[in-house]
């Protein structure tokens, strides 16, 4: 098992790539992912789900508008998770998620996930450390559940960005009126337990790697965009997809 | 792991048992399983599953009518599952169990549950034994984390009647107008394959036992109602509930 040790992870993309060029992948890449995310719909053999983690600021509303809002929107769906609802707290904490798995032939995106559990929640200390680890066993059954009984791929994805980058970001929101809307006063507060956020998240993608976690270098939106879409699109490639026939 | 072997246990109730006894003593229980029900949902701590699987005509919907039914229904709610719809088949085979786990405070009654998918599924071969072991696997760690994650306590009842009680109880469908809705053509077929049931509900019993299964001799109504009503008691009694006090 790889030690992942967020410190020695590079936020920003390798200095020789070139933006532009980049960017003219993934835009051929977004045209492909449309193509194949409708033989996936039509299939209906596969679904797939992308779990998408990161602190404040980090871009995760952006990667789903701009490269997983390109699909059609029948075939990929959104959930986005906040603080749980009385009503969730009255189950077990994967009692909300399970419910929004996705069907065969659909994408579903998680904007924040069950990862909330073992993330936010210890670094506040409203759940210990023993919980927290009956919980990565929970969260790793329930993934192979996923897995091995409705051939659900999971690809997750963590929005690496340094605290350099987040507060600069926290800053235009409180400036920009259409980003103040996102602003909270608790975001910077949050932003101070920054270390204490990258421990717990070690924790999860050491624990939690059956598939693996992604560390996406998030400091450039360019850069982030084109893994996230690299990796949806060699996943796709990969499944050997076939259209079915005329209905029977 | 005691292995079960439902060919030695008997049907029928002890014969020293008095009939009109038995009945008294479950009239007190169910008086007293109404007060603790009222608690259970006050305190809204622990919660209850109750899963009764059994053959055609072993008496699952007599159990929650007169045994489960006689509680209040704002606290306790039945789930029945029948065939899976196409909805719930392009997902994994708990994805419309999960949904139904019981909030904390409640008692969650399942009619046949997701036990059929390792039952009535191999029995007609629509799942092999590989797929079947690894559903009993993600069945033990579904209710392991409703067990650890939602103080969730799990009661697993199977109707144990004999073949012989079986074909009179179906013959009696069909003379009855007030149960001839719930026979069916295909019942008399099932029970031709009552060997094969016994086989894949032993394997089941003997593989899912966190919880462990409680085989009800099932061919007399009292006897039964007796015994889940005792094990109903039993479980609630041992919970050391208490009222909260006045809503803070």
């Amino acid at each position: 098992m790889s030690h992942i040790n967020l410190k020695e992870i590079s936020t920003r993309a390798p200095k020789e790539l070139d933006k532009k060029e980049i960017k003219d992948k993934t835009d051929k890449i977004l045209q492909e992912l449309d193509e194949l995310q409708n033989l996936l719909f039509a299939e209906a053999k596969h679904s797939v789900l992308v779990v998408i983690q990161g602190m404040d600021g980090s871009g995760k509303d952006g990667v789903i508008r701009n490269v997983l809002g390109n699909m059609n929107p029948q075939g990929v769906t959104v959930k986005s998770y906040k603080a749980p609802t009385p009503e969730e707290l009255s189950h077990d904490f994967l009692w909300r998620i399970h419910q929004h798995a996705p069907s065969k032939g659909m994408i579903q995106i998680f904007n924040r996930s069950h990862y909330e559990d073992i993330l936010i929640t210890r670094v506040h200390k409203w759940c210990d450390d023993d919980t927290a680890k009956k919980r990565m066993i929970a969260i790793n059954d329930f993934e192979q559940l996923l897995q091995e009984h409705n051939h659900t791929h999971i690809l997750k994805f963590y929005l690496h960005i340094s605290p350099e980058e987040q507060e600069e970001r926290l800053r235009e929101r409180m400036k920009d009126e259409a980003k103040m809307w996102k602003y909270n006063e608790k975001d910077l507060e949050e932003a101070r337990l920054w270390d204490i956020y990258m421990q717990v998240y070690e924790d999860c993608f050491n624990n939690c790697n059956r598939p693996p976690w992604t560390i996406v270098p998030a400091d450039q939106n360019w850069y982030k965009e084109f893994i996230i879409a690299s990796q949806l699109h060699e996943l796709l490639t990969g499944l050997d997809m076939k259209f079915p026939g005329m209905k029977k």
